[in-house]
């Protein structure tokens, strides 16, 4: 099995409802370095997994839509709490989405897999693993 | 699948005994960073694979029972050589304890493996993976 | 020149003013890994720049008046950019109040420097360096 | 199941034939910080994955044969393009010959899956997973 | 003393001259991941040192003139090693150039240093430091 | 002013003495990972500030002397509490003695200053810095 990894980060506020988040209760934010890993079981006919350069980019499209935001005011948030690892998903699924739109290629249809892993410091980091 | 990580460390000494250790035979050290990453299929009630801050706390609970010892004098591991992969189970295996003595929370207990990763030095680390 | 650094970490919210800021004039938010560095010229009786432990702590207590709070909201800051660059200067400053207070402990007086060193992402990081 | 990981580098030149490549069409290089897992389900009689000192031996034998080299003008890699991932590959392959070739030990058969991972910036890397 | 770095990377070949370098007299290459880092004693108008963004977009323009290139064919560097000491110079010495050309904006006329550091691998790196 | 850096580690056993170190004072250990600074106004004939090959080979050296012990038996540390700043000096100190005993070459002798960072873990690490 081969896999690629690109990282790059956003920045968001946010804030938790539950007890269980103590002082994250309040309006905060989080800078998340963000690894997006592409797995197939064998390379494309450029030798290839996914072309990094159309990884990075289509990974930076998807922060895009994340980035400088307060998540409590997102729509699509709405009566959620977007912690570490629901976001994780959120990318995962929404890189999964443009796999499938073809905007990673044509041969990229030949992945199997996505996982996406979120740093949320140097301490603590959070992850999501599917299937294409 | 998702899962979290939390990280903390340890500093302790021991030796080992076999040919194959050549100077470690010696009593020396280390400092391990050690990884406990949690998994689960689905998230809890609280949009989470289980709390940061309870999972740092029991991590720190496990790891104080090494901490700033000589390894070679407690009972626990008399007659082994604690290495680095023996070390990572120990420490998964207490954190398993944990996690069924509901020290993690009642959602806890919907987790579904831990792995314990202990990194050496800059250059070797290792892993112990198990179901919960 | 001897000199001891820790590490902890804080998770904000802010907005910025000025057109240079772009998209990070909405409200959004950052993770600041900070390392505060103590330098001295001669080590203290004990054989140390300051104790880990006492510098970890005060850290720790600098961080806690920071952390989990949208920094737009915080009458210290009113009217000003809390870049990264200004805030590593305010924990730097909070620091050595620590340190003339006595709060490292007595030899800790014997201090000649602090630098404080916030990571806002893997890719970017501001300092501030200052005597004591 | 148990794991280690070894750490070390190679820095190669290479160009790659196709237009997704761009400008890598042309001759560069890269550092490729290599990690090279081991995977296993018990430990071996000294308590061990594999001995970190083996293992690291036999990682620098094989990244000896790529190192400091133009890797278009290596026979082996003839009409290929030697992509991270690619690279992956070749050294997991002979990490496996060599531990077949009881290299690592004769404990070492007892592995049963190898993990390469390239690094080839701080923003991206790849791997390749094989059973033993 | 104020300090901001930004991180970025770039992929080259070259070939060294000289018996000290033993198999780096081969055609080679080399990712180097580089630090630039600018200083200022006091913050501009906007509470900056420099504005993060301009920065990272200076040092990909400077980079741009590097990447992905065999530095032996270069005319710039005609009869000089391109060390890795060597090239942080060179990054350094443009980046100078582009704030003297007001390419940071008009406010990094105040900046009073600048160093770049290229990391050439997990084990080596090397920087250069210089004023404006 | 050019500087490279080269990154090793050490194994050892150690305690402190003093209520100062808390449970450190139990006998205990740490994997310190080393990095060694050579820093120099001009470059030498060859285009360095000091061989790579040579300055990790002396470090290496340096490091030997000191790897897999406990540092309490050590004669040369009777009395002392074996703090990371300690060591720091310690391995300064012995290079800046290589330097001068010619280890690193005719051309290392045109050395300015020697810095010696020891990482004690992810959160903690000390330095010395000296001329030559």
């Amino acid at each position: 099995m081969f896999a690629i990894t690109v990282r790059d980060h956003v920045m968001i506020a946010h804030s938790f409802r539950g007890e269980v988040f103590g002082p994250a209760q309040r309006l905060h934010g989080a800078t998340y370095v963000v690894d997006a890993t592409f797995r197939r079981a064998d390379l494309d006919p450029d030798g290839l997994v996914v072309d990094i350069g159309l990884a990075t980019g289509e990974l930076g499209e998807v922060l895009g839509g994340l980035n400088y935001r307060n998540l409590d005011d997102e729509p699509d948030f709405a009566g959620v709490n977007t912690s570490t690892e629901f976001l994780a998903k959120v990318i995962a699924d929404r890189l999964a989405d443009h796999v499938h739109a073809g905007a990673l290629g044509e041969h990229a249809r030949g992945l199997s897999g996505i996982q996406v892993t979120l740093h949320e410091s140097h301490v603590a980091w959070a992850s999501y693993e599917r299937d294409l």
